[in-house]
């Protein structure tokens, strides 16, 4: 074991030794031609920019064409002692997808990975390039019928959905990505192309080994491409928002809706009234479900939906009834079902508004849904003690325990908490992530911006197992931001 | 590299050592106590006869009765340089769950990890002990209206299932095991506890290292206990025994149910009438859905189920509507609707009925959908033209492509047909599954009954992968009946 980590060691020194950016142009344009290499600063500028507008820089922006050249890339950057950051749609939230700001690292676009293959309509799949839009995709689907059910705010590719395992708003029904990923091609650090692009529903022959990329952050393969189970399109959808007495009484509510509708309630929203104030405030043009002074405290909102003929036309009718029914039973005091476009579009602002918003902290976590109301109640009790006029502005996918949550500083209170006291609010409100059995990962994956919370709250022993598979898989610890994490 | 390689091949080698019955047995019973070691032939005997009689000789059975004792007998079996081989339910189909016959091998039963935690009925989900049996799991979820959509003919139990990544007979609907899996628990060779125990839907706070231990058989790790997301139990229930025109039109008949009933489609298993007609002949007491002479070619059979109240009570009167029209347009032949149970009890007499027939071959394959008639039709082909007499008598999950292969060779041909000949049509058959994209174990996973075939078909670079974490994670080959298979 010695002789192995003092290899390791080797190598990941040698990998941070600096490369001549000239020469390792010339030897891509080798492999890639003149159009697969941009070195020029404008061009490259659009690749090292991330979705919230951090950027970094990197040596070259790689852009290869298929699988081959992927692996040939790898080759190159091993041969360079060069790392290497894999971007397909450049949509992540934790500064993954982007190169660091030393110049050193090699960005591989996916983006001409974009093939989209032929749909199996009996067996509900596609083969797909990782460099395919879900917007190209869903587009692409729908002419037959079918539907890709991970509606999230961004367009992201194929590969970025799959190394970071993306839920959505229909996760409570339809899983998350990793389910839906039937055949996997990854291109591992060292150029070797794992190709497992079978169209299967089971295959138990040897441990399942595109597990392994699924969720990965990019860190041990490269993923290339995919074959996806597909979903029949709904033929009805109606929406609902209602408010419910008070945010302990959800579950209650959520187990009301799935004992009415079982699999045909397909999403479970929650959003603060703290969040919709924000939405209405900083996008006046938002046409509101609810007048100024009467947002609630929460309010949630509901899809249902039928991909069958049967009954998909008495859907609509029956929510309504439903609705009386929730008031009747006082599981909700309110319940709007006319106007659904302006639900979903409140919902969608949500995240966009809060952004816009000066100061704010944003956390991606996830709990049972059972710990959710805790967890709020513990976070409410931790503010008001200790950060007073600090306002929690929370939402998300109640129904498979997400919480976007998120607090705003407001102007007049600015002053009284300087940076080093935030630091010291996301210490705090990550430990009550962990003292209520959360994950401070939900779906975003793990980057720079979330590194420190991986070293505080992964056991020990997960985090060996992590760096133990990360240095068999490229012990050079060549590929992605998350490299050195463990 | 070669310093590690040497270590493994030590280790490797030291592992074959052969070890003092007594020696090792005392120092166990200092871990487990007296009733945690059984060494005597009698008491022995049933833990090393497996589902299909297959029996191997135990150097001991060790029953630890939690985690911390499955550690500490890892850690002796490393000491010792014994191997150990896990089991759960013993109901594998793949040899995997009972030692070899070298009497070197301690088996570890899961038995005594049998506790059901509590239900948290809003999050639907539920801890297990690896050692529960998917029985009880059934009876203690039915009293508070929930279900584990997980129907297989045996009756196995919580880390087994985990372990070979079982589907069933609602694959189609709920998917396989791994979808399930919230968290898990599992102990590494070396004795280390990974510990990820969690009520997660969504968790991607690095890559999911869970998911290497289901459907690994154990290779990887002892899975010793697991939280499992439940199911509401349907409200309604309702079986159709459908005859299509020819097997081709499945795919078709498939669609279209999709399209009239969405999600609440749950089962369409397929039926081969030689596989129904071995049933009549060697269960004589079931009872009829076709009498002698009208067998049909292939059947096919379907459930419907709501769990929500919303359509559950309109569910079976639609299906008679639906059986009208299938017959209309062709889609089918003849609709059975009446005598429910009967459809069921056919469906589960054929694997025992099957397992009777004295020259009998099966396989558990699978194909995307479209592509299990073009599969079926050169079967039938290869079987006219080289392996005549030789009958196709195959029945399975259709709509998760799932085909468990069979063949019987009847008593008047059996002599055309000594075991080489029949060793060479195994391999013509695997052959065939490879041609058509398929898998050569869709559940069962891979055992002494099938390590050939790996051997044959996995590609290499995913063999290297395999035998590459396998070796990271249990150096000494130390675990599991497919620890040599790479």
């Amino acid at each position: 074991m010695a002789a192995r980590s003092a290899l390791v060691a080797e190598l990941r020194s040698s990998a941070s030794r600096s490369v001549d950016a000239g020469v390792f142009a010339a030897r891509a344009r080798q492999l890639l031609g003149q159009e697969g290499v941009l070195t020029d600063g404008a061009q490259r500028a659009p690749f090292e920019r991330d979705y919230h507008g951090r950027s970094g820089r990197a040596l070259a922006v790689l852009l290869p064409a298929n699988t081959p050249q992927v692996a040939a890339v790898l080759q190159l950057c091993g041969e360079c002692c060069v790392a290497a950051v894999a971007q397909s749609g450049n949509t992540g939230l934790v500064g993954a997808s982007i190169p660091d700001e030393s110049g050193q690292q090699a960005l591989i676009s996916l983006r001409r990975l974009d093939t989209i293959g032929p749909l199996d309509a009996a067996n509900r799949s596609i083969t797909l390039g990782g460099g395919v839009r879900m917007s190209h995709l869903r587009a692409h689907l729908a002419a037959d019928g079918f539907w890709f059910p991970f509606d999230i705010a961004a367009d992201p590719c194929v590969g970025g959905m799959i190394a970071s395992n993306t839920g959505g708003s229909h996760l409570m029904r339809y899983g998350d990505v990793r389910g839906a990923v039937l055949g996997l091609e990854a291109v591992l650090a060292d150029g070797t192309i794992v190709n497992s692009l079978k169209s299967l529903r089971k295959d138990n022959s040897g441990f399942d080994c595109k597990q392994l990329f699924i969720g990965s952050g990019g860190a041990l393969g490269v993923i290339t491409g995919a074959v996806l189970q597909v979903q029949r399109r709904p033929l009805a959808r109606v929406s609902a928002l209602l408010v419910p007495p008070t945010h302990a009484d959800i579950p209650e509510l959520l187990s009301w809706l799935e004992r009415r509708y079982g699999d045909l309630l397909i999403s479970f929203e929650g959003m603060s009234g703290e969040a919709i104030r924000c939405a209405y405030r900083e996008l006046p043009a938002l046409r509101r479900c609810f007048s100024a002074d009467e947002v609630p405290d929460y309010a949630v909102l509901i899809e249902l939906a039928s991909s069958g003929e049967f009954q998909a036309a008495a859907l609509a009718g029956d929510l309504r009834t439903a609705a009386q029914k929730m008031i009747e039973l006082s599981l909700a005091r309110e319940v709007l079902t006319d106007d659904e476009s302006a639900f979903w579009a409140l919902r969608d602002a949500i995240p966009q508004a809060l952004m816009k918003s000066p100061r704010v902290m944003t956390f991606d976590v996830a709990f049972a849904r059972s710990a959710l109301p805790p967890f709020r109640m513990a976070v409410k009790r931790l503010l008001e003690t200790r950060y007073p006029g600090i306002r929690l502005a929370d939402f998300g996918h109640f129904a498979d325990g997400g919480d976007h949550l998120t607090v705003l500083v407001p102007d007049d209170c600015a002053r009284a908490y300087p940076p080093l006291k935030l630091m010291r609010l996301r210490v705090e409100l990550y430990d009550l992530v962990a003292e209520h059995g959360g994950s401070f990962s939900a779906e975003h994956g793990i980057g720079p911006l979330n590194e420190s919370a991986y070293r505080r709250y992964m056991p020990p022993e997960i985090r060996r197992l992590h760096a133990s598979i990360k240095s068999l898989l490229d012990p050079a610890a060549r590929l992605g931001r998350q490299a050195a994490a463990p």
